[in-house]
């Protein structure tokens, strides 16, 4: 077992007395680790009255500002609360070649004693996350200051007397060392589940800060150094995995295109719908709830029109359109999901993406801008991001519009008659179009891989405008029930 | 007096019977405003119950939601109230070719009834930012909903038997329909004060909100179409001002640069100052008060190793420290002071700028990045800034490190010469030192006409680097001090 560590018989590797070296070394270290592109995460968690402000002065002490940041995981502030839990966390993640230092875990509120159920339901997500991180090339260094009641309760002690000290001193302090045990339990069993492969914990006995700042800076020091020579001769210092796939199916040859509405037809559904979708947005408004509702679909499809149709319904001012296109070269440099979750809605407020995360297994995939490693763990990846989401209480909807090839060609060219309409026609619409059985396969795999049940996808055929845009407006506001319904019985 | 308005006698210029056209029109303009790059902020303010929402639904019904996005003042969520109170509004504005909605405008809260010092003391900068984005080039068009007291109370009576709608009113509403006499003359404060060149109000009678929605649609068609115009011929439609500055002091010339510590005074003197900072750093957590603190300085002056040396007395939990550098294209894509706003300090941390906004007056002055009306009129936009985050709270120090050229010369040899420094080092560093009499001749410029109260230059001779750290710590525990001593008196 992780904790079952005797602080005594540890053997330091690195001496106290080379602290202030080891300090300059670090500061060295991250120049070259900027160059290289590696990004670094150093998690420094621990025992309350543990070092761990300590720890990590010593490790910025010397460091250029530009490329290391300090991040508090310890309680949640105002803006943490308007968001769902791991938007922090992301929003934390470091760009290539930077060093992010964790003041505490980004799970360090599992660490608190709680039922066995409460925590199986969330750390596979914190453990899905570093898996993640690791996969992309983060290099992550986890520390963990031990120390045994008595140091603990002798430092509380100490901290009593000091006029600074003093001030930083709360109730969680005591309320540790008093169930210490009880502690120790619930923090090993976190441990133990993070001590995962590329993510492994450094116990580090902490009875002296000054050795626990010295080990920590050396470990980390050779263990950039380790990453960083990897770097520069190309190798990953995560191992890639072998993914397999079960076979997909055939979900878009099965959609029966001849579905289609008259224009009366339409105009009394939309009606209907508008209405409805205004009171449910605005039950998401007061009740703080919200939503994520995602749209991918072939070229030409109607996405935007069908966006433009639900959002109609919609307050403008509690919903969001957030459109994907290329990324910058900031976003470039960091996770491909990074910039989503910038989007991520706030409590309350509704979110449309017209294209998603799912680019990478998409058109990352068939331009080859993902390797096959990369694409083929996304599946999985996404899931995990969107069960989070949900299970932080945000209703993720998924909708995929589909045409059939020849009624696209149609839309091409009447695009391109149109003047109006011309500037919405691209050479990569052509180009793409060549592809189109590649994008079919890649269509399939994706709604087979990711159609789960706490995020389904929504087939629309859009062969028919009218009866597209009404379908989308009529399953939004059928789940939207349904999950303010469920909403109501918690 | 611009609210002495009757409805019955204005005439509108679009009929409700056009709104459909002109929500269309609307759509197709708001394409030809990205192309030509003009960004536009519509302001929908009015009285409660006025239709403000109901206008911007006709406004974004039809609109590319890439480029368009509504946002929202009324009330502060708890990210708002976690930031300075700008903060929002500078996230709100618009990127080149974007259109941004405002719900109510920005300073909003000025028109409910209040004392006129705290007024006077408010209104000054927002009508200061509305004239700073005008003056770059955003496009602003401001509407006013006016109905009279009767209407509203109509209004307010029909609202309470929609099931929908009666859950939007809320306590304002009410209160606002009994003091109305009240609200019209606080209103008509904020609407006088803020018409203003470039940005004036239409106040647009809002007994039918058809017909209001139509005429502001017709309106911001007309107003856009103009800019766009104007924007493609290359011309202003926000008119250059001839701006004199006095003449600016030597600051520079005055400095004792034989000013120095030996290595034991330093020593001496920086272990307790990083002890005070230590406690202020605190209290500044503590308290929930944030600090900014610039640093400016001719290159190789020391300013990264005074930041280190400040930084280590500060719990590296609680403050960021933000290096810039050249801006990003979408950085350049909005008003320069954006990219700033960004990093402005959430309650109760402290941000150290390495270079700032100065750059504005400095480096794209020099490198004719700025025209001369941009970076003249910058030091009057910079000292608004400054005293809108001092008036929100936030401390505001500005150091500025000096060094000779011969000593500037030396250290630039030195870090030539050493590998482990030669990284600090670029030819730009070469370019830039024989613009030094341009340089000495906008810094002296930058000091005299940005040494403001609020925010005072701090100069620091720089030749002697134990000196100049040891400056910098003691300035700030000493203004810091100050500044905690008189918030306890507020």
């Amino acid at each position: 077992m992780l904790m079952n560590i005797k602080n005594k018989s540890y053997k330091f590797q690195f001496k106290k007395d080379d602290r202030e070296k080891l300090v300059e070394d670090f500061a060295n270290l991250q120049r070259k680790a900027k160059e290289s592109g590696v990004p670094v995460i150093i998690i420094v968690d621990g025992w309350e009255c543990s070092g761990k402000g300590f720890v990590i002065h010593d490790i910025v002490k010397e460091v250029n500002h530009k490329y290391v940041k300090v991040r508090v995981f310890g309680e949640d502030s105002d803006i943490d609360k308007a968001y769902p839990k791991l938007y922090k966390f992301w929003n934390a993640s470091p760009e290539k070649g930077d060093i992010v230092i964790f003041d505490r875990s980004f799970y360090h509120d599992l660490m608190f004693p709680m039922d066995r159920d409460k925590f199986d339901a969330q750390i596979a997500d914190c453990i899905s996350i570093e898996k993640q991180l690791c996969d992309d090339g983060v290099l992550f260094l986890k520390f963990f200051l031990h120390i045994d009641r008595d140091i603990q309760k002798k430092r509380i002690k100490e901290y009593e007397k000091d006029g600074y000290k003093s001030a930083l001193l709360s109730d969680i302090d005591y309320e540790q060392n008093k169930h210490y045990d009880k502690y120790l339990e619930s923090i090993s069993r976190v441990l133990k589940a993070t001590d995962i492969d590329g993510a492994k914990w450094h116990i580090i006995p902490a009875d002296s800060m000054k050795d626990a700042s010295a080990e920590i800076l050396g470990i980390s020091i050779s263990e950039i150094g380790k990453a960083i020579e990897k770097k520069n001769k190309g190798e990953r210092f995560c191992p890639e995995r072998e993914i397999e796939l079960p076979e997909a199916k055939d979900y878009l040859g099965k959609l029966n295109y001849s579905l289609k509405l008259s224009k009366e037809e339409y105009k009394e559904n939309k009606k209907v719908l508008l209405n409805k979708l205004q009171s449910i947005g605005y039950e998401f408004f007061k009740k703080k709830i919200s939503a994520m509702i995602i749209f991918e679909g072939v070229d030409a499809a109607g996405k935007g029109g069908a966006i433009q149709r639900l959002t109609m319904g919609l307050d403008p001012r509690g919903y969001d359109v957030v459109p994907i296109s290329k990324p910058t070269q900031v976003e470039l440099n960091h996770h491909y999901l990074w910039r989503f979750w910038k989007e991520v809605p706030e409590k309350g407020r509704i979110v449309v993406f017209d294209r998603s995360w799912y680019g990478r297994v998409l058109v990352e995939r068939i331009e080859k801008l993902a390797t096959e490693f990369e694409w083929k763990r996304a599946y999985e990846e996404i899931n995990t991001t969107e069960k989070a989401l949900r299970d932080s209480g945000i209703l993720v909807l998924k909708f995929f519009i589909s045409i059939e090839k020849e009624e696209q060609l149609k839309r091409f060219n009447a695009r391109k008659d149109n003047p109006e309409k011309s500037y919405k026609l691209t050479d990569e619409d052509w180009r793409n179009r060549e592809k189109w059985d590649l994008y079919i396969e890649a269509y399939n795999d994706m709604l087979t891989f990711t159609d789960t049940k706490y995020a389904p996808w929504i087939l629309v055929p859009g062969n028919d405008k009218y009866y597209a845009r009404i379908k989308v407006m009529e399953e939004t506001v059928k789940r939207a029930a349904e999950f303010l319904k469920s909403y109501k019985k918690k």
